[in-house]
C-alpha cells in the first residue's frame, strides 16, 4: 500500500506542541483513514468543494500538484478531473493546526467543480435569522447558470450524491 | 432535543434531484450526526477553520447568526467566542450540492479564529513537488506571529487537539 512505501512523509505524532507548533507534516487520519480538505479557488477564493483525502491521495496530490482525493461513494482514489477534464492544479496547501484538515488552493481548468455543473458546489445560500413559517428553511441560488452540463461529461456515471 | 422540536427546519431528503437543486435545506448528517462546516473569513477569503455542526448548532447558527459548532474534542455544542471573545457573526451560510457541507463567511471579533493564537487554524503550509529527501514532508510558517496569546485567553482549559 502506499502508506507503507511512503510513510517516511509523514512523522509520527508524538507531542502536542509538535503538532501545533512544529515544523513537519504530521497528518491525523480519522477512524476511516480520511482527512477532511477545503478546496478554493485560489484567485477568487470562493470555497469550490469539500472532500475527503486518504494517506495516497495526499500524497500524490503533494507529489504531482494535482488534487487528488479519496471518493467515500466510489470508494476509489480519485484523481480530480481524470472523468471530467476539470483538473486542480494546487497553488498552495494548507494543513490545519491540529494536522486533521487540509486547505488547497487551485486553479480549475474549465472554471467548474462541481459536478451538477456549478462553478461551486456551495452554489446555494441559507437565509439567516428567525425562521416564523413554518416548513424547511428556503435556499437562494447564488449562481445563475451552469458552467457546464454535465451529462456530456459524466454520461451515465453513477451520480455520487446519496440520499 | 433541538432537533426534535426544530425538525421542521429541514426537509425530508426524498429524491437525489431534490437534495441537489431544489430550494430547501435537506441537511445529510453523518453516522455521527454531525455535518463538516469550512468557515471563511467574509473580506479577505481565508480559511480560518474546519469544524462540525450537529443539527442543534445549524439551528443556531441559522437563528443567530453567529457560528455555533459541535466540539467533538469536549462533545459539547460550542458557541465559538464564547471562551475567547473571538465570536464569529456570519455574513453569508452556504450548503454544498449533496447538502452534507456547510460554509460559512464571518466577520471575526479580534481577528482571530486559532486557539493556537494565530489568525487561521491554517498558518502553515506543505510544499509541492517530489520530496527526495528522506524524512517527512518540512512544513513552512505563512503567519509570522501570533494575533494573541492564548494562555491568559484560555488558561487552563484543555487543549482540543488529540494525538
Amino acid at each position: 500500500m502506499a502508506e507503507t512505501q511512503n510513510s517516511s512523509m509523514f512523522a509520527a505524532r508524538q507531542t502536542i506542541e509538535q503538532v501545533e507548533e512544529g515544523a513537519e507534516l504530521a497528518p491525523k487520519f480519522d477512524a476511516d483513514g480520511l482527512l477532511p480538505v477545503v478546496t478554493t479557488d485560489a484567485t477568487s477564493g470562493e470555497v469550490l468543494m469539500h472532500g475527503y483525502m486518504n494517506a495516497e491521495a495526499l500524497q500524490k496530490t503533494i507529489a504531482t500538484g494535482e488534487a487528488h482525493y479519496w471518493s467515500r461513494s466510489r470508494q476509489v482514489l480519485w484523481h480530480k478531473g481524470a472523468s471530467s477534464g476539470l483538473v486542480q492544479t494546487v497553488v498552495e496547501m494548507r494543513i490545519d493546526d491540529d494536522q486533521d484538515a487540509v486547505w488547497l488552493r487551485v486553479d480549475v481548468a474549465g472554471g467548474a467543480s462541481c459536478h451538477v455543473g456549478y462553478r461551486s458546489c456551495f452554489f446555494r445560500s441559507v437565509p439567516l435569522g428567525p425562521h416564523a413559517a413554518a416548513g424547511p428553511v428556503p435556499l437562494t441560488f447564488e449562481e445563475s447558470e451552469k458552467v457546464f452540463d454535465p451529462q456530456p461529461v459524466y454520461g451515465d456515471a453513477p451520480n455520487p450524491t446519496k440520499l
